[in-house]
């Protein structure tokens, strides 16, 4: 990546937009990055039983969160962590411009009974488990284009809810295929501004520079327990189309991380990308794969959700940006856009994912 | 509104969000308005057959669309419209830099499944009946902040797969309250760009000139049969707000227009406005009570669902705005953030309203 270009707003998203006409190209880059000031992140037990954690900003142990219903569980987790990054960030609620948000229960009602008494103009979305991109894209692309000064992106997922939602109540007690992922308890949360009054020093400060948004990639897998495998192609072409959109190789990042492709959709992803002579094997990691323990956790495919993604990227890896032990990460959360109806009709599962380019500086 | 002060975006930007910090502003103004170049609208019989009938570019007989279930049936309505309104711009799917788009499914498939073949970047958004508001307010803002050159913001809603997903199947033969609304089929979509390449002498360009984002709005009604009752607060929140934030009264507008409030919700909408003083009696107007003829249609408080709005306003209101008939309206699109769950479980129906002020020059 030519540094000198990169600077240079204008110049590049006129690139980009003319390259896209011609080539395709769908990435954009930020000549002045936003600040990703404060970051939050709530998890379950067995999260906090997983290797990150000591990493997290609170385990609840509690999986209905003192509430009636998973749902409302979910909610209270989200409100709990919207509290928690205003407060690490010193903000209030009405100092936050737009509330990015999304989760995956039908009709995000996690999000809408999460966040609805913090009284912050909402702005849902949803991507599946890719939300946590999505949200991080549109609060980027507010906060730089001039149209906030302050956002809060958000979201959040619930083992319990996820297995209602989309597989069977927990009460049946069904068994999983060793390729069914496990949907994270969690919730994860982030400030993205304009400016960064309080940096710490000897701290790295932490910006999005830039961003590959998804299209929709449906290789035709129609296995709801082996979402890694429906993602994985979707992960591949945002994770090519960024390496193509800024002339770089893998070894420009540090770490290249996806959000819950788990075992099965990491070899496929790494596999896709060796065919197109892109070998991310030495710096690539996995949400899904980190969040749980293989060995004694009994999470198969690895961790899945809105929530995997998030809260793996607000603990772990901003730490490590923070701390100087990566300088830029390519953050790309994948999601599989089925619903329980669409996969009892017999639908394929399509997925999507969006990168988001993070650097310390 | 001061005209003068309108044109500098910074200043305005500024104030706005400094006002947010102190008083609670939430809206934007677009210094260059982007421009909506090309609108499409597709319906089912039942709205071929109201009063807007002849305004649509299709109505589409067969409920099933050719396909096999009511999702696939959106989902399929959806793709049409997208190359409809392509069709009608003279683009090419990958001259769309991003695509806004959501509907009424759980986990947005009937978006997923439509528009997956454009293979256009996806933002995928959800705000119940609201959605095509914040596709509007989130096009505009990618537009005018020079991160897309063209959008695509579109939404959809089916009567039939909506009533199997919030209420009961249509085999059960229920009946309806008369607060009740009917959920549109239909789907609608704009192409909003920042030129006007295929300026039509002797018609009005249409730009979007500025939004006022909404919070959720939560008055506690729990009936999910009357929905216009549980948005009504919202709309007025929003649309107060609107007149604050720009220091106008209603005569501003030739219409304030909301999405789906019906009879029901609007005289609701009427009194809390004028508690405050603001009366929009002579220029308000309900994309719900437009569609349908209430004498003949047996559509008790009115029409809803994300298509309500997106297809009134694409064939019905464009239209206005291109003739001159009206210069300026308030475009307010309106939710109610339930689901079948949150319902069952006995939650409140939040509900949520996102302005978008459009201009005819």
């Amino acid at each position: 990546m030519d540094e000198n270009t990169a600077t240079n707003k204008k110049d590049i998203k006129d690139k980009a937009i003319k390259g896209y006409k011609s080539a395709g190209k769908q990435s954009i880059v930020f000549k002045n990055p936003p600040y990703i000031i404060a970051e939050a992140s709530l998890v379950g037990q067995k999260e906090g039983e997983g290797p990150l954690g000591a990493l997290f900003d609170q385990v609840i142990e509690d999986p209905m969160i003192g509430k009636n219903t998973w749902e409302e569980a979910e909610s209270e987790l989200m409100k709990l962590t919207a509290q928690r990054v205003l407060m690490k960030a010193g903000l209030k609620n009405r100092e936050i411009r737009y509330l990015i948000g999304g989760d995956l229960l039908g009709q995000l009602i996690a999000t809408s009974f999460g966040i609805a008494e913090l009284q912050i103009p909402l702005f849902g979305v949803y991507g599946a488990c890719s939300t946590m991109g999505e949200a991080m894209t549109i609060g980027a692309i507010l906060v730089e284009g001039g149209y906030a000064d302050k956002v809060l992106s958000i979201t959040s997922s619930h083992f319990a809810g996820a297995e209602k939602q989309f597989r069977f109540p927990l009460d049946y007690g069904n068994q999983r295929p060793y390729s069914a992922s496990w949907t994270v308890t969690g919730s994860g949360a982030l400030i993205i501004s304009d400016q960064n009054e309080k940096k710490v020093a000897g701290e790295k400060e932490i910006v999005i520079t830039g961003v590959t948004s998804g299209k929709i990639v449906d290789y035709g897998i129609k296995d709801s327990m082996n979402m890694g495998a429906a993602m994985a192609p979707a992960a591949f072409e945002t994770i090519k189309q960024n390496f193509e959109d800024f002339n770089i190789q893998p070894n420009y990042y540090d770490r290249i991380i996806t959000g819950d492709l788990g075992y099965v959709g990491k070899n496929i992803l790494i596999e896709l990308l060796k065919e197109k002579d892109y070998d991310i094997t030495d710096r690539y990691m996995d949400c899904g794969i980190e969040i749980f323990d293989k060995e004694t956790q009994d999470t198969h495919a690895g961790g899945s959700g809105c929530g995997c993604s998030a809260v793996t990227f607000t603990a772990y890896v901003i730490k490590q940006l923070k701390e100087g032990v990566w300088k830029r990460v390519l953050f790309v959360p994948t999601g599989a856009l089925l619903s329980q109806v669409s996969f009892n009709e017999g639908n394929t599962v399509p997925g999507i994912a969006h990168a988001v380019m993070v650097e310390a500086r």
